[in-house]
């Protein structure tokens, strides 16, 4: 079973738990946006979103940060998913 | 009977009740957004709405993902199903 | 007497009273919006309307699903209306 | 003295007082918005508002509904109007 | 010393106090917005303000009525002006 | 060392502390937005802001009159300034 | 490891504590947005962000002023990076 995002959506499995500290990278959110480093499992198509032309700029296997409340937890055979939109994804992590 | 939904409005039909389990599938919402599995069962025509050309990208038998809280709930004939826009659905579950 | 709708808005005569059932039908609203049957009394001409160009999709006559929290209520010789924007109708009842 | 409304404005003379019956006529409101009977003293030229061209299709002597809390009351030489915007209006009561 | 107010703002003097009557005018606001009687002292030049083309369609001498709580109140050499935005402004009083 | 705003945005130096009066003029602020007079710095370069073109009409050394609550206050070498957008700026004292 | 900002973000790494005062600079925020001095680390690609082209000016060793509670915290390998939309700067201090 696989999820296939609609419009601006991206499909994002979590690397880093909430609050928690891996390898040097400590996450400190404010109390407004927490972020969440996590990697991309599927991008959607873009095109015409809420009348915006959206190009897709993110794809799989990237390493991003998130705000940690943006998006939609899914759990699907035991693996936690998270869609967001394209938009709320901060920066790639290299 | 049937539901004719208008401009980009989807018909769904609950697949997974709330909070519930079915197979490896284990939905669990944030405090803003709980997801749910539905299968669409009528789709709009898209078109112009609010000022903005809609293509629907739907079509009748996917299996979707959605906000939980999005839509309206409606029983007709003892089936009960949900309306929302096509951008309140976040994902095509395969 | 009559009312003639303005730009996007229709006349509704409610066929279901809220959260009674007829015949098959049982509306179960969300606590953000609840649904009722209503039939199509009169359609405004649509036009542009907030500087969006709407075209009137339902007619006199349609059965259609509102949200019970949409629209303005008016009594006119015994009889009540609610008057909505198109926007707020769901789907037509067919 | 008389007041001329600008750009999409409409003054509105009361013809029913809130909540009071005339002839058969008697309005309920929901809690978001109250209508009332009302006859349109003086419209203003429309135009572009806001960015929106907005073309006037009321005229002096129309009896229209609008929401009760919309507008702002003005009293002038002992008669009440109420100044709101086309928008305003739900519809015409002919 | 003089005001010259920028883009679509509107310097007016306040002819009438807050809820008193002179001549036949009584002025009753609603709760949520309440009239005064001003007269337009200067006019800004219009222009494209916040992306969209304004026309100034009032006048220096011009008596308007406005929502009272909109603009902000400024004293100099001892007379008390309101800077509104010309869409503030709702009725030319003749 | 010096301040250079970025797109619409005014650097001005206070001339009025608030609540206080200078020569002739008194500032009375509403609850909701209270007046200041200042002295302008510097002027950002207009342009595309939110996708609108804005051109800088104020110039360096123009008194005008702000919203109280506008802007950042910045204190550089123990002079204090205020960043804020020329959209706040209400009208030039001459 | 690096942070690549996507679309208008730019990374940028504090220079300046919070409330504390450094040569001559002392930040003094209102109640609203309380500025903040920081180092430009690297620019995000512009383009059309929500429908709207952006054009990055700021660039990578620009010393800038932002609101303080603009933006996410991140930390990579024990330095601490604030992530902003171009338009949450202020101005360049040069």
């Amino acid at each position: 079973m696989k999820l296939t995002p609609l419009a601006d959506r991206v499909i994002l499995k979590m690397v880093e738990a909430e609050e928690t500290t891996k390898g040097g990278i400590i996450l400190t959110g404010s109390a407004k946006e927490k972020p969440s480093v996590a990697e991309v499992i599927s991008v959607g198509p873009g095109g015409v979103v809420d009348g915006k032309t959206i190009t897709m700029t993110v794809k799989a296997g990237d390493k991003v940060i998130t705000d940690k409340y943006a998006g939609t937890k899914v759990t699907l055979e035991d693996v936690e998913y998270v869609v967001v939109r394209q938009g709320d994804i901060l920066a790639i992590v290299e």
